[in-house]
């Protein structure tokens, strides 16, 4: 089952198609729509029956008797780490430079005023993707920000919700919760913009309700790849591609190799592995996704990381920090023996929502930023005016908008 | 013509549907989807004979002959303010931070590989928007950078995407410009991001090929919002009002001061001026969009101004400084009498792609943020791993994810 895979070919089974939920999809926001809380409740029923959406304040702190206090702990801990790590990625409220004399320029930031978040569950719950999704949210500033997951929702889920401080928990899943959040119910008021990793209902449900709540990106299943050479060890390798296989059926991962002898090695180990492993069906599944290339030297190596764009990149080379430098595109990059991508995924400190089958040639992974907006602020006295005041006027009267010259002459003559 | 306006009123009118559009789109986004490059000059019939729709280097060169020598001068010194401003935007390509002990976390910032501009043409030229959206793409590292504007192309617009660096120039207008960039043709191949403002054709274009490229933010008529007091000058005040006007029969414009005398004051200056103004046909038309509101104090007019989100917003009150502080939501804010919008448009250094329509609440304007992503760095080592295993541990085995676990025991076993 482990074989040797082309970059392209792997690349190209990572885009998922949309089109098979599309219909599902459009139904659910229609009924959203129409309906609003009672579509929820309806749709809840496959699961539970619910008498209201929203989570209450006992529903919150009961849940925290249901999770063991060893995890509970765990998850403090985890969420101490990343709202450090996030706290660093704030951008500056507001700065102003001289730009030149008469001239101060600058840029304020400022949080978004309510956001929503989707935080999977269904057949296990995820406290992990509640920290991540939340904790940018709260250090950009966001006053409002809402939490949809999957009924029954799980007292894991709430627990770790209620660490990361969100201010309000509604029991919605799938498509029927980004349509919610997008279009608003009696219980839930519309948000701004959506985050948060789901299913294709939800990940097409996010896409089609773009003109109403903005999103962070499409994510798919999730993929690492890894840069290895002979220094690698293999059970280390084999540990990680196990560690993405048993996400999901669909996961995949890659490993780019200038030894032609260590994906043998690594095959050995993960069958070894499988053997022992708790969801190993789910694993077999995804390593059929799975394989290795062996190319001549590390910046082909590099090269071809490029190219797939993993969402988690492994780098288990002597001079890792040289691929760092040079590698283009990745959504969280691991470097060296004990970066396990799980470490990532859990504790200590980045997110671990990122984007997959090659969109990190093109979005961030979740971040402050995605939480905030940005305004420029001018500040120009006589003098600047002076300074800039004829490219100003000969611009505007090149482009025929007279009175914004005007604007600028009524000035200097004050 | 100058009236009292409600808040919610004004911001209601501002939101522009797009749906009258939709069919046209449609059908243009098939024929370019379907006919390529043949597509385009068919389109561009309308307008002019087109052999083939790139610029050729001859092409770009002789654009100079046709634009008057200061207006180039004009542009070259408001290319070198732009991009002075917008490298003070720029991320910083690689940081690490030693977050506990044998835990190294960092960014990594990269620009996108090619994005493409679309600069709007037809009746005008806008060198001032073919800057706005170059430099910032420029400045964040992206390597390609391509740019359409409507046929046939003002040599004005070629001159200022020359001086802004772009690689890639496309004579095509409309829906099938952003078609073409998003969708590829023989020409013109794929880009990952479209920027840059448009009538709503263009603009649903961008919207419904998003699955194809991501775009910058919705965009719509031009707007200012003036937050003035009693030391506000009337003339000034009136001069901005006419500069936003004259862009757009749909432009608007809405003065929010704690003087209840102003208005008459502006009132009355508008009509001197609009009668001497060039496109006073334009201005009466956006003045029917636009009024005055009366406000209590300074805290309700920044209230009211939040509410708008103004694309531009004006501040002409004693103490301008303070309003900057407090605002929340605008695309650009300019402070004082001598700030006048249109050196913002032009020169000054900022950037005048900004969201329209109370959008200001959710999206920041275009800066080099818009061209560049970013990943994670992890460095953990032995100890580090030790200090965070426990809880990563404990967290995947609470999510089920077993090979999770198994990953940092591997390490840890080493």
């Amino acid at each position: 089952m482990w074989k040797a895979v082309g970059i392209d070919a792997w690349l190209a089974a990572r885009k998922t198609s949309l089109e098979d939920a599309r219909g599902t999809v459009t139904g659910i926001i229609g009924r959203v729509k129409n309906e609003g809380d009672a579509a929820l409740i309806d749709l809840a029923k496959k699961y539970c029956t619910l008498e209201h959406v929203a989570v209450t304040d006992e529903e919150r702190e009961s849940a925290y008797d249901e999770v063991d206090a060893q995890v509970v702990e765990a998850l403090i801990e985890a969420h101490a780490r990343i709202e450090r790590f996030h706290e660093r990625q704030r951008p500056r409220d507001l700065w102003f430079e001289e730009m030149e004399p008469g001239v101060v320029l600058g840029m304020k930031s400022t949080g978004l005023n309510r956001v929503g978040l989707y935080v999977p569950g269904g057949r296990a719950a995820y406290p992990s993707s509640a920290l991540m999704c939340a904790v940018p949210a709260k250090v950009a500033g966001v006053k409002e920000i809402c939490a949809c997951s999957p009924p029954p929702i799980k007292p894991l889920t709430l627990v770790a919700l209620d660490i990361a401080g969100v201010t309000e928990i509604y029991q919605a899943g799938g498509a029927q919760a980004v349509a919610a959040m997008a279009l608003g119910t009696e219980s839930i008021r519309p948000v701004q913009k959506i985050v948060g990793p789901g299913n294709i209902y939800v990940t097409l449900a996010k896409m089609m309700l773009r003109e109403h709540a903005e999103i962070d990106f499409p994510a798919g299943p999730s993929e690492i790849g890894i840069i290895a050479d002979s220094t690698a060890h293999p059970k280390v390798v084999a540990a990680d591609v196990l560690a993405q296989a048993e996400h999901d059926p669909n996961a995949a991962c890659i490993l780019i190799t200038t030894d032609p002898t260590l994906p043998a090695k690594v095959g050995k180990e993960i069958e070894k592995m499988v053997a022992e492993a708790p969801r190993k069906e789910i694993i077999v599944e995804a390593l059929k996704n799975s394989g290795y290339t062996v190319v001549k030297d590390i910046d082909e190596a590099i090269a071809a990381s490029d190219v797939v764009a993993p969402e988690h990149l492994s780098i288990q080379v002597a001079d890792p920090l040289m691929v760092v430098t040079k590698v283009q595109n990745a959504g969280a990059i691991f470097v060296g023996r004990y970066s396990a991508v799980a470490c990532g995924d859990y504790a200590v400190g980045t997110n671990h929502c990122l984007p997959t089958a090659g969109y990190s040639k093109m979005y961030s992974g979740l971040d402050v930023a995605h939480f905030c907006k940005t305004a420029s602020v001018e500040i120009i006295d006589r003098d600047g005016l002076e300074a800039i005041g004829d490219i100003v006027e000969t611009i505007a009267e090149a482009e025929g908008l007279y009175a914004h010259s005007q604007s600028v002459k009524v000035r200097r003559a004050l």
